[in-house]
């Protein structure tokens, strides 16, 4: 199956073509797309000025994009896909277009339960290390780990999530097919091969500098907190973490020696009002508190499951306990397409592991009987 | 000149006579003194109990504590004396009866622009290295250290601040000539002899343990705030740093890694509101802050001098510059006396250092040019 849109799915022809035309974050254009959507916005802008800021070259260059999407196996997901992560929304005028996504898990429900730990590049020992820890900490009480690709403290914090074989998401500036630092091929790919790599810029697009700050604000919206380990003052972090604050997400900073210039940045955010920690605890207890105030609705997050997720799920429920092997079998889908399942699964608090394989998790247990099962799982 | 006080004093005798009887910060004795006065106090806690908490014996120790204060050359100051640090009635019915002084330095003076540095017993490198720079920057700064005696983080802000050629004040729970801990004697000389030794218990009592927390309360009101520098979970200095929140002081948190035990304490302060500081400017603006918001009052602060204090600052007044030696040939008092004199009066903003000797500061100079001299320098 191809990703190119066909015949009634002009609108994520015109989201991706807006997102090979325009810059990331265009507030302006964000606004003509809420008030009239994506297509009438690309015909208002090409009637209104001569010198179109939308030309023939980037209706080939939206094609070709599409077509290097299919090549690497990636899809273009838009508001209003079951995939796509809501809480992008609080972005306003400045929500992406759309998010071209590498990796067989599914988004949305992989970002349900997600945090950003972000940081310098330049970072000390102290930091990597941290870094690592955290991820591995947060990711082990399930939560998944979102951040950029690039060397420090990003790339640590992925590296501590893997390795406990948990997945994370790698918020691109470039296209998903050519992340950047290439010099981080392996990591990208591990990261791909578990989780995700997500982009607003399409397939083959470089890495520009000025994008790097326009990403930021997708990693902090898609997160419920942004957690910075190191950084220097001036830090790009920082950046994230103002986006984070504005969005009125958690902020944490992790401090270090007074002597380390590579803390300086997140002292000086502690002091203007973030949250130092120093645990995953920490961290996990400041944004659980935002979860118990929302309470957990089970039927509301089974209403947000994408349709294969919510086969996979609806199989787990049938059997009561089960195995990745069994649901394979049982409903003709790869192994590690029922992994990327269930991965997002246990992330909304659906399902969890048990000595015997895959259940449902009590809230969803006790939901079950006290209602109509079959109208529950009616997500048509 | 003993320190004995005789005829008229009583109110002195009654208070040597509480801090020989009575557990530092018995609130429950400060009330009655606040209530009936020293005196009078003593008198109805004798008549209202047979095994009276007030025996000959004491009558005996408080007579010993004068000769023993005399023979060390210790004094004893109490509400009401010139050189009372008034920012401890702030502790209410816990403020002390009397503080015993060591040293020649003004203890009011030294204590008008003094900062809190304390910390962990069990420091780590980075804390000593870090309270001792600290101390030093604050130091420079024209601010006065003050701390416990302990190992650790105590002795290292005392270091710090004492390699500068600056005074600090040793605030101890044992007599102030026997301070504890023994192995710090040639450290507590350099403090007495630089600055001051104070304690609430009278001389020639030992340290004990109890004794430390009610000594922390001290600490507290008598700066304008506590720096916590390394401290544990559950570490004294925290104690220090909830005094100095209570009685409305700034609290400061010096960070550190997240994997030292040593810093958890102070996270953990930092988590509940304390401000996070990373350097010397960072304290001092804060508690700048303050200042500012009170405006600088030359009248006030000259109202405030002790009667030694104020007739070396006249002098300096009446010299426009002038050296120590000078100074002490005019007012034929020796150079350390005057030394402590100009460093108290330094402390207070009266006067500061200029290339030929000691001067006047601008505010003062402003302020002698709009007032009469004569009725200003007044203070009979």
């Amino acid at each position: 199956m191809s990703a190119m849109p066909r015949g009634a799915d002009s609108d994520r022809f015109a989201r991706a073509l807006l997102s090979c035309a325009c810059e990331p974050g265009s507030a302006s254009v964000g606004a003509l797309v809420s008030d009239v959507g994506a297509t009438r916005a690309i015909e208002q802008i090409c009637q209104t000025s001569t010198s179109s800021r939308i030309s023939t070259v980037d209706l080939t260059r939206v094609e070709r994009a599409f077509e290097q999407a299919d090549q690497v196996g990636a899809r273009f997901v838009i508001p209003g896909d079951a995939e796509w992560p809501t809480q992008l929304d609080d972005l306003g005028d400045e929500t992406p277009f759309g998010l071209w996504v590498l990796g067989a898990s599914n988004l949305r429900l992989l970002a349900l339960r997600s945090l950003a730990l972000v940081g310098a590049r330049a970072a000390t020992q102290y930091g990597v290390r941290t870094a690592s820890v955290l991820a591995s900490d947060v990711a082990q009480r399930g939560w998944c780990v979102v951040s950029g690709g690039a060397y420090g403290i990003d790339a640590a914090a992925h590296r501590g999530a893997l390795a406990v074989g948990a997945s994370t998401i790698v918020v691109l500036a470039s296209g998903v097919d050519h992340p950047y630092p290439a010099t981080h091929a392996a990591l990208f790919e591990q990261c791909r091969s578990s989780g995700l790599l997500i982009s607003e810029a399409p397939p083959a697009e470089p890495a520009r500098r000025w994008r790097f700050l326009a990403r930021n604000r997708v990693i902090a919206a898609l997160t419920r907190g942004t957690v910075v380990v190191e950084a220097a003052h001036r830090s790009g972090a920082l950046n994230t973490a103002r986006c984070a604050a504005d969005l009125g997400r958690e902020v944490f900073g992790v401090p270090g020696p007074i002597s380390s210039t590579a803390s300086a940045g997140v002292h000086a955010l502690i002091r203007s009002g973030a949250t130092l920690v120093s645990s995953a605890d920490d961290v996990i207890s400041a944004v659980k508190g935002d979860e118990s105030d929302r309470q957990f609705d089970v039927a509301d997050a089974i209403s947000r499951l994408g349709v294969e997720a919510s086969v996979t799920f609806q199989a787990v429920v049938a059997a009561g306990i089960t195995s990745v092997a069994d649901l394979a079998n049982r409903l003709g889908v790869s192994q590690p397409d029922i992994t990327a399942d269930l991965a997002g699964l246990e992330l909304a608090g659906l399902v969890e592991r048990q000595t015997g394989g895959w259940a449902p998790t009590p809230p969803v247990s006790e939901h079950l009987q006290s209602h109509d099962t079959v109208q529950m799982l009616d997500f048509t």
